[in-house]
Formats: C-alpha cells, structure tokens, sequence
C-alpha cells in the first residue's frame, strides 16, 4: 500500500477541520503514519461553497455515491452526523469494503451493536476517538491504556455546552435562559439545543464508553437522563455556599454486581478536579483497580480538536493496514461474544445525600410541615436554608439531606408536592462528595 | 500463537504489581488481548522471598539468563531499574529475539538511541508506557493519540516526591528538609533522594517525552536541569500572596525553531490545572496545534498504577502478534531516520518575569544599592517586599520582575551578589503566568 487513501461524508465545521489538518501537515502525518494520508474525494450538500482552503486536487462533490461507491478508497469518514442517512452511508461504506472512521455518537451509541457486528463480517475497521469528548483520547485510553484494569467507575463532563452554560450562570450569576440564549448567539449551543442541554448528547458518549469500560453491549436506552434546563441561579448560589458546583455529570459506577448509568446534574466539591473543569472542556475521569483514577481533560468539540481525534483514527488505520492487519483492536476492547450485560441498579436504589429545594409560602408552620415528612420517611437534614425574604408569596427553602435512598426522597417530595404550601415540584440534586 | 509468553527480570514493588495483575485478570486479559497473558518465568536476587502471591506455575529464579536467554518465552519484562546491569540484560533479551517492556526512564532516556537501533534491526519491540508517569497513558497518547498535531509545548509534574515535598511544605508550612525526612520515612523519598529532588528523574521522563513530541532524537544531556533544594518556606509563602504555586514543571517548548527544554522550579498561577495537580500525583499538558490543551492527570508511581502501564504495553504487543504485526509503531512515533536535531534554545535567552528572593542586610540604603544594578540592566520591578523584621542580620528581600531575559537576571545577579549587603548568592524562580 502506497497511500491511504480517504473519502468523506460532510463539509462542514469539523469536516474542514479534517481536510485542513490533512492538507496542512501531509509530511508530519506521512512520517508518523508510515504512508501518506491522502485525502481524495469529499461529499457535501454545497460542494460549490468556499471553505477558505487550498484543496489542490481534493475532488468536492454533491454525490455521495462517489465516496460510498467508490473503487479508488480505502476508508470513508462519516462526518454527517444524526441517524439519516449516515446509518445507511456508513453500512453501505463497510459493504463496500471500506474501514469507517466517524465522529457520530448518537450513530455508534444508537447503532453501533449492529454496525461493529457488519464492520466484523466485512473484515473492515469501524473506529470513533472522535464521537467521545473531541481532541481527548479517552476511547483510546480505555481500550488499550486502561485494558489491564477492572474498570468500576467512569464520569466525566462530556458535553461542553452544559459545562458553558453552568460555568457561566456560576461566574456571572445569571439565569440559566439569559446564558442559554448567549450561548446560542455565539455558537456554542444549537439552536434547538435540547440534544444538548436534556442530557441526550452526554448519554450517548456514556453509553460508548461504557460500553468499553465494562465490556457490556451498547445500550443507550438504559441510561437514567436529565438535563439542566431545572437549574436555578438559587441552586448555583446554595452550592457554592456549601462548597460545591454543580456540573452535569455523565456517570457509569459498578457496584455489587449492578451498574449505574446516570447524566444528571449533580453537585460535586469545589475543590475536586471535575470542579475545575470549565466553560466548553470536557473531562473523563477512570478509576481502575491497579491504575487508580486516571483523568483526561481537553476541548470537547470544535473544528480542529474534533479533525485531531479523526487523524488520529486515520494515523492507527495506516499503521495498521501498513503492517497487514485489518484489525488489531475490536471496536469495543473485547470481541462481541465475550460482551456481557450487567444489571443496571435501579435509579431508586442509589444511596447518597441530596440537595432539594422548594417553593413554598413564606408562613409560620410550613417548616414543620415538611420536615414531619422527611421525618417519616427516616430522611435527617445536615442543613436547611431558608434564604431572604421575597415580596411574592414563594420563599425558596433549600436542604441537604443526610445519607438516604432516592426512592425514600422519591416518596416523600411526592408527600410533600401536595402540601398547600409547596407552589412548585420540589427540585432535587444529588451530591456526589467523594469524586476527585 | 495461542499465549504471551511472558518473563520478567525484577521482582520487587513494580514487578509484584505486574504478577498480581497478571495472575488476578487472567481471563479479563485474555479476552482484552486476544490471548493469554502467560507469566512463565521471574528472574530475582532473592527469589525465596514471600511477596505474599499465590505465584501457582510461576518459576522464580535467581538466575538471569533463565529469563534473557530463554527459548520458552515472547517477551521480557524489565522491571531492575538503572543502567547497570539492565542495559546488558535488555540487549542480550532482543539479541535473543524477545520483545522487551521496560519502566525504566533512565535507561530509555539514555540509552534509548542505541537500544531503538537494535530492536529495529532484531524486529522486535522496545516499549515503555510505564517510564513516563506511572499510570498515566502519556507515550501511547503522544504517539497515538496526538500524532495528526504539530506540537510545540509540553509541560507537566513528572516527579511524584518532589510535588509531594513541595505541597506539604506549602500545605503544612514546613521547611524542605523537615518534609524530606517525613517523606523518606513515608517511602516516598529515597535514602538518597538527588536523582529525584535535583530534578534528573523528572529530566529523563521529559527527554523521552519531547523526542516522541518533536521527533527528535534522544539527548538526555541537553536539559537544563534545575532541582528543589533551594526552595524556601519564604518562596512558597511568597507564591501564595501573589497568587502562585511553585511546581518542579517539566517543560519542552518549540519556539522560532529553538527548542526549550527544561526541568526548574517554577511559579505558575494557582487557579491553572497545573497547580491543582498535588501531592504525589503526575499530570502531562501537551498543546498541539489542532488538538489545543490536552491533559492527562494520575498516579505516576507505585506498585499497582506502573503495573497498569506495563500491562498496556503487554496487551499492545499480544494484539500486534496475534494479528502477524512485529512493529506497528516507532518508538519514537516516527522511524528513526526521520528523526532531527531541533537546536537548543540558550537558557539564557528565555524571556519571563522572574520572581529573586536575597538574604540581605537590614539597614538602610541596601534597597537603593539593588534597584539601581537591576536598572542598570533594565530590568524593571512589579514587586517587591521586604517581610518583617527578624532578629538575625539577614532578612529576605523578594522582588517580582516584569518581563526580561534570564541573561540580563544573570548578570544583574551576578552583579547584586557582591554588594556586601548581600548575604546569600540569590535565588530566582522563573515565572510561568500563561500555562494552563
């Protein structure tokens, strides 16, 4: 083999990221990956636009049967993203005979089960650094770095977005809206952004890593999700006061036998690492049983950090494909039949101290009222706040609890939702102490 | 081939961890690998010692050539550590057509050209995650991970004891030999601790480091190696008014085609991810021109995070035979005659504000004597402080620079050490405000 030599599917941001990187360092990448990277042809809707770049003799078309069909390439990198029509441009790519390199979470965290199974029978790779946290190599990592540990806990922040918006509302102290609507005009969110910020985006790189971390089958329905739109700045102000912050957290935790998958906004110390990690970056954090916990941080998303995940894909294809071997490492760490599906606790189950704020009117009783119930679920306070006094009639009340079950929360905000004197849904988030 | 056939010279903290994992993962390993991670042979000075391993097949021998001269075995794990003997012992293994994994940075940074030459020419491979920061995937990351960027910084805590005597002296208030002592008691510190406090460990990680970064060959003797000794309590008392921690930082820069390459205290800011890496802990930040900052943060010693490492090395290379592939990536990332020669930037040449602290004499007139040498040479001040009156004749007097060249301190230095004022030669720590 002379040369790699790559097809791809998307022009946009991080597709000119890709073919930029490409262009730009044809000998570093030739010297690293022991043949050149040659990128050959590119499929996009507008393949007329000007994208700033000197394509030299990089074909742009409007067809991707051009890419998907064609003889003259060894992989195709899917850079569409969503569902349709990647699903049936990449399976036909593997069909073809070409390896696939994506950065499509949704597409891999969705389908990857029956896809990894088509990548296996064509004898073709089907690899995806950049679906997961961007520039940071965290699939890599598990799959080879960590490949000697039992892995028992996995969390990170892995949607950038969220961590834009909730460092924002923290260091600016405005309402979630107000940050969201930035954000939006400066292009860190979509315009829809409910992907985004109800979790949906975060549980899909959980559900890949995983799924690689404890050798399970993808199943992205089973993650427990819930975004940050719930957020208040009442929150963000009570968890710095206690010494937390609030990120929204994506969290896979093996315990007795039963997994926990949960993106949900939670309240981690402010001293911690995962505190620190700030406005768009993402974290991953692994604990292992010989390597201890072991953290990867970088930018999330973009153009160019997202084109430096996909060579990398692109770089170990060459390497392999220059040593004869079509595939060193399966797309989950361990062939399929040896992939197991573990119980998943139950979210009721989960044990820990919570934060719960409440609306309530501001009058004499209502206290007793609510902490009566708490009473009788056996749920005891280590703090309640009830802060200022409001001309409207609702007062927020904040508490955190003492060690207990979500179920026993569960029952007893159900109790105390019917109170006359409760005006909202109380709001919960759970405190995780212990992460580094 | 149906196993990896493993022996393995050394068995003390690193080499128990290695049989441990191995013994305990077998058949998650097995699965990871895509075949058995057999350990056949271990070769000891005291092989009667109890490590507490239930060792079942195991031999243990005190006979070396038992390992390196074996017909029974694929690989050789070297776990002695130093030159002498292990780099006679590592040659004679590849000589004998074994694979050698190896945790040993001094050997590797020193020895490393001659020691690549030769597994090249044998056909086998050298490898070596678990010289560089423990746990922490840093060399797969830079050779894999980060290979489609052109990087031009590198900078991390490469020496877990001297972070450790450097954060209980800011943490505890305690002076340098008071926190060495505790830490040789503790097992963190050597008896004879000057290949880790005078800054060579940390000098042997970063030449392994930079090389695969820049593609360079290896030159060990190149970096400008600056240790702890000198730092005082007054120093990190100081650092924390402004606003700073001091680090060991290891830091390899490209700059107008002129490679930095240091390992010195510095002062960085201490809301930076790099001075939230405490304790014992590694972290390795590598900017690269599409990636931007990437972070990689964990145990970077000990029995079970090195073992980790060295067991990612295994499983590389039982995934490169099982699929017929002797070397699918340089050592270096790229094939060694694609390696350069970056020049060295002069020390004396690196721009930065510089933090001086003098043992002067408290009367008056000193100030005036000193300002005007550091005019003289245009160096201008953001700072200074004279703190407290003591009883003995010395007080320090600590002064911030705005932006010079370490020439220009030199010589000023040079110059200010001769005022009979003066007590002590001055001490200069070097100002890092922009790393992340």
């Amino acid at each position: 083999m002379d040369a790699l030599r790559i097809g791809m599917l998307g022009f946009g941001t991080v597709g000119r990221g890709v073919a930029d990187l490409l262009l730009t360092h044809q000998e570093l990448l030739s010297h690293r990956a022991g043949m050149p990277l040659r990128l050959v042809r590119i499929a996009t809707r507008n393949p007329e636009k000007d994208r700033g770049l000197s394509l030299g003799g990089v074909e742009v078309t409007g067809n991707v049967n051009r890419v998907v069909e064609a003889k003259d390439l060894d992989v195709v990198v899917e850079l569409i993203g969503g569902i349709i029509p990647t699903r049936d441009l990449v399976s036909r790519s593997m069909e073809n005979g070409k390896h696939v390199i994506t950065a499509n979470k949704a597409l891999i965290a969705e389908f990857g089960t029956e896809l990894f199974a088509m990548a296996h029978s064509r004898g073709v790779q089907l690899n995806f650094e950049a679906a997961v946290a961007g520039a940071v190599p965290v699939i890599k990592a598990l799959r080879e770095s960590l490949a000697g540990n039992r892995i028992d806990l996995i969390y990170g922040i892995l949607n950038g977005t969220c961590n834009y918006i909730l460092t924002e509302m923290r260091e600016k102290g405005l309402p979630f809206q107000h940050v969201l609507a930035d954000a939006q005009e400066k292009g860190f969110a979509e315009a829809d952004p409910s992907f985004d910020i109800d979790g949906i985006d975060a549980a899909h790189k959980l559900a890949i890593l995983s799924a690689i971390a404890f050798g399970t089958h993808l199943d992205f329905s089973r993650i427990n999700k819930e975004g940050i739109r719930q957020v208040s700045s009442v929150d963000i102000a009570w968890a710095s006061e206690m010494g937390y912050r609030i990120k929204l957290l994506a969290l896979a935790r093996l315990q007795d036998g039963l997994l926990e998958l949960s993106v949900r906004p939670v309240m981690v110390p402010d001293r911690s690492m995962v505190a620190a990690v700030e406005g768009v970056f993402n974290a991953v954090f692994v604990h292992g049983d010989f390597a201890g916990t072991t953290m990867f941080h970088g930018r999330g998303a973009g153009e160019r950090p997202t084109a430096s995940a996909v060579v990398a894909d692109l770089i170990d294809l060459a390497r392999d494909l220059r040593v004869g071997s079509r595939k060193r490492v399966p797309s989950l760490s361990v062939p399929v039949h040896h992939l197991c599906n573990l119980p998943i606790q139950n979210a009721s189950q989960r044990q820990g101290s919570f934060y719960l704020r409440l609306a309530v009117i501001d009058r004499p009783g209502v206290l007793a009222e609510i902490t009566s119930i708490l009473t009788k679920y056996s749920i005891s306070l280590s703090a309640i706040h009830q802060k200022g006094q409001s001309h409207v009639d609702a007062v927020p009340l904040v508490m955190v609890t003492h060690e207990t079950t979500e179920a026993r929360i569960g029952v007893a905000m159900d109790e105390i939702e019917r109170l006359d004197s409760v005006l909202e849904p109380p709001y919960m988030i759970r405190i995780e102490a212990q992460l580094a």
